[in-house]
Formats: structure tokens, sequence, C-alpha cells
């Protein structure tokens, strides 16, 4: 018999297909490796390709888009929003429209084509969050800004138009409607519970332990209850806190550890597969809130969402997130 | 620049990347076209390798299950719902469940294997539609199924499984979370306006014309103004009409020809796409309402969401409508 979940945050109904699990093997799959040889303007020598970086680490000094440095950050050369202009909202009609004000940059997370984020060093996708952080406590003093969204495509499957490893970074003037959802229904939950949703996943989860994949002192990496994909996995930290950039250091080396741990059990079981990663953190011009709790969702893509998913907003997973669990929980880091 | 959108009965916005418009050229594509020679139980003469039908049309009469007959329903194999047993909902600690209750059937819409909806006659694509609305009207009378979706996969990369062409059908025990929303923010416009917010569409877009692709007696099809996909299409009925299955003959027959065309100019221009196509209608235990009003959206399989698109639920298209509804506009129908 199937099973229907409800997310307890969102309210969004998943149909688990319990009676036929489909295990890692049976998903076609693409295999992301770098395969090189083409021209690369995130490749150091190329600094000169991009448009001129707003961040980067050189740990052995070096002068702005020149060589040297283990991380860049760059505005992207083709920007879904842009940083210039006035925000203007008009009418059309009955319809509404506003400018395509914004930013939109790309973290170069490593200089070294060929490696994948899960290949990198703890330090440095330590490094890659500290970057994250940095560009939204810059960004964050543009008083237009409402939310930025940090995600990243790993592989064509899912997006990606350049293989060399790198994140994303949309600024946007609103804050959007699925965040918005998160916070109305995590503040539902507050509103009757006083207390935090994500706190409470955090404890039942632990308690249960048949969907937790990892756990540090500092974060829990689960299989969703509701997971609307098969192999879906968040990470989120134990001390509650909602906003992102306010993550602490011994946070955020916890996190460069614990991310890559969660990434090479995904390469493991999946075998490299493309996936979708985003940070889900609270809007930027809002003070700290009791009820939202910032985490990160990763999704591997081995199904696609079809005339059902966009006629619904239901999902069907068929991948039970407690044999997904088991699978990335027994999987070893090496 | 680019501009943002929103959809004025969701509240979604949409990023319209105007200054790069893709043309229809620029997608990667999937052709559709049924290579047949493989066993195919959607067939003629394999009827009883399908579960028995639920409903057939045999011109020249002939008995269930057996050959003759010129559309089929049957039960889906591997349902994601099942008929039998009781709707218990149940707590799981902060979660909520419930057993996998509902209804899941397949529409074959033709014996030749090799044909597509597009290349079916006019007739055969308004049967197609009574047979839709006929096991609406069926299953509505089992009180425990709330909602039903009526959907088509159309080519492996929009989801399909098996290429002999075909729907679908899923009946809910719960109304889902989007169609709720659209209810929900069609109901605001009515109690603000007093009118039907799709009519106002309806009117908008007629005078407008630039986002229009067809026009009869008795439908609109056109663009969206917020088009969340490059060639986006939706068929919006003039007659206001909240719930699919209450389709008049007249509305069916002229349905079957504007159905038809839509599908025939997609596959002119995007060259035989992949696609979706959801009929969005009410609830099925709830009367008809002023505030909605049913309509078909049908999505060409031309690009992915990504990790922006599933981190805020915001969209960017890098087609704008008005590009997209020129090209469908300007293709010929044969």
């Amino acid at each position: 018999m199937p099973e229907l979940r409800k997310d307890p945050i969102t309210g969004r109904w998943v149909i688990v297909a319990a009676d036929r699990a489909m295990r890692p093997t049976d998903f076609i799959r693409e295999h992301v490796v770098p395969a090189g040889g083409r021209f690369c303007p995130f490749c150091p020598g190329h600094e000169d390709k991009t448009p001129p970086e707003v961040l980067a680490y050189r740990p052995g000094g070096g002068s702005a888009d020149g060589p040297g440095w283990t991380l860049r950050v760059i505005p992207n050369k083709f920007p879904a929003l842009r940083v210039e202009g006035e925000l203007n909202r008009n009418g059309d009609g009955i319809y509404d429209k506003m400018n395509g004000v914004g930013a939109h940059e790309v973290v170069i997370e490593t200089p070294d084509h060929m490696l994948s984020l899960s290949d990198l060093t703890d330090k440095q996708v330590e490094d890659v969050i500290w970057a994250m952080r940095d560009r939204i406590v810059d960004l964050r003093k543009d008083g237009r800004l409402r939310y930025i969204i940090v995600f990243k495509n790993h592989g064509t499957g899912a997006g990606a138009t350049l293989e060399h490893s790198h994140s994303q970074l949309i600024a946007l003037p609103v804050v959007p409607k699925r965040v918005r959802e998160e916070l109305d229904g995590s503040k539902r939950y507050f509103d009757y519970r006083e207390r935090c949703i994500y706190c409470d996943i955090i404890r039942q989860e632990l308690e249960n332990g048949s969907r937790v994949i990892l756990e540090t002192d500092h974060y829990i990496t689960v299989a969703p209850y509701a997971s609307r994909f098969p192999f879906e996995t968040w990470i989120i930290p134990k001390k509650h806190s909602s906003h992102f950039e306010d993550i602490e250091i011994a946070q955020a080396q916890n996190l460069g550890w614990i991310l890559r741990a969660a990434l090479r059990k995904i390469d493991k079981v999946l075998e490299r597969p493309a996936y979708n990663l985003m940070i889900h953190s609270s809007p930027l011009q809002e003070g700290a809130m009791a009820h939202y709790h910032w985490h990160i969702e990763i999704i591997p893509k081995l199904t696609h969402p079809a005339g059902f998913e966009w006629g619904t907003g239901f999902y069907i997973n068929p991948t039970p997130p407690e044999e997904a669990a088991k699978f990335l929980r027994e999987a070893g880091l090496v």
C-alpha cells in the first residue's frame, strides 16, 4: 500500500511508493566527471575572460583578477538579474511587472578544473561556505535586495552549463513565494507549539534514527520524512538560527566536513550523480526569527517531475526516505 | 534589462530574460516519434496484458477487453494510489500520514501505436476528452476522492515510460496544495473585483493580441503573461465554468479541434518536442464556483528546473511569451 506523507513545514503531500521501492541501481544516471580539454573561462590564466572578480581568496597574495587564487567570486557574465537601475513596479492592465534588478554571481570553488566539490578538502569546502557568507553580508547592504538564494547545479542534467566546479548566488528584489511558504508554515507551527519546527524535526529524527544519515556536534544530515525525490538529503544545523550568514566559525568548519561527507556518500551510492543543492535561509532585511531555521537541501537528479507534479504540487517518490537513508548511512566515506 | 512578471493567479514571479531571447532552434530537443518494434501492452490484441478495462469506445460493438476499440481506459498496472482500503489519517510524532487511497487510470488514446495525439483526427481527440470527462463523472461518486488530475506525459523527457499514446488520471483523497493556491488566488481577485480573473485574462489578451496563439468560438490559446517555461501554452474556455467535467457538447467538439491545432503548432515550431499537458479543474466535492475557471496547460520540455527554481519557486524563462506566441501563431496547421 502506498503511503501519503505530509511535509510538516509547507503542507505539501508526497506519495511514497513503499511497495515497489526503487534501489540506487534502478535509476538511469548521469555520471558527472569533468572531461576537460575545452577552453574554460573559470580556469587560472583566463581571469580576463570573466567579469572582474568581486571576491577572491589568495593565501599567497597576488593582485585582483590575476593568478594565485584558491577561490574566486565573479558576476555572472549572462546574469538573470542586473545590479543597475531603479526598482520600478508597474501595472500592465491586470498584470504586474518589475525591473529585473538584483545580482547574479558565481563562486568558482577551486582552480582545478578536474575536481568536483566532493573531491575538495574539508578546508576548501569550508572556504566555499565563507565565500557564500561573505557575499551575502556584502550584498545585503543594498536595501533593494530582499532575498539571496545560494545554489549549486552539478552536472548538465542538473542545469550546469560549465563543468568547472562552481556555485551561484542570485539576489532578488522580492521574497520568493516558496520561501514565504516555508516561513509561514514554520510560523504557524511556532504560534501553536511555541517551538521551532526544525528543532522538533532534529529531536524526532535523532530519537527515531531511521532517516538519519550523519550526525556531528553541529549538524544532522537526514532523508526528510516527506522527501519529494529519491535520495533527497537535508543538512540541518543543531543550533537554532534563522540566517545562514550568521554561521559561527566552529559551525562553518564542521559544515565543510559534513557537506563534503554527505556529497561523498551520494557520489558513492548513486555513482556521482548530477544534483542541485540549495541553501534555504531567511529574507535579508528581516531580523532573527525564532520560528525559521536555515538548512541545506540536496536533490540528486534521478527522476523528472512530470504532468502529475506540475499539475498538483504533489510528488511521487519511488524510494522511501528510510531506504535512502540506510543506503547513504552504510556507504563509507572513502 | 530582464523583466520580472507576476502570475496574477498564484502570485509567483518569473524572470523573463528579454535581452537574450532564445529562439526555438536554441533548445536541445528530443524529437518524439514512436519507434515501435517492441512488445506493447497497449496495442490491440494485447488486451489481456493490462488490468480489465473500465471504459472503452467500440463504435462497431464487441466485448470488453476484446478487440474493436478506438479508445480504452484501464487501471494503471503500477498505480501510484489504490482504490481499496479505508482512508485513515495518522500522526507519527510531529508528522502526518494517510493511506494511499485513490485511483490511477490510463487512457489509451488510439489503437495505432505509431500515432501521437496530434496525429489523430479532431473527432478522436474529442473522444479522448469525453473519456476523461466520463471517468471523472464516474469516480467522483466515491466520496473519499477529492480531486482528479488529468495529465499527459508525452515523450521520455516528459516522464512517459510507454511510447503508445496515452493520458493518465490520478484521483486523490486530498485537494493538492497547488490547486488550493490557484483557487485561493482567484478567490482573492474575485472578492476584490467581483469578476473571474480568467475571464479578465481572456478579455485583456484578446484586446492586446500579442500573446494570443489561436482563437475559436469557444476557446483562446495563449502564451500566458508570466510563462514559467519557453513556449508554455494555455487553452482557456471563453465561457466561464469551474469544472472541466461540465463541458458542453459544442465545447468538447471545439476542444478536439483547438487542442489538436495547438499541439500541431508546437510540433511544427519545436520539432515534435516532449511535453506535459495538464487539465486544471476544481475539486470534485465542491460546487460550481464563480471565481475559478478550468483550463489546460501545456509545457514543452525544453529546459530543466534547477537549483534556483527548486529553492525559490521563481522561474527564469529565456523566451518571452510574446516571442513564443508569435512563432506559434505564424506556424501553419498542416
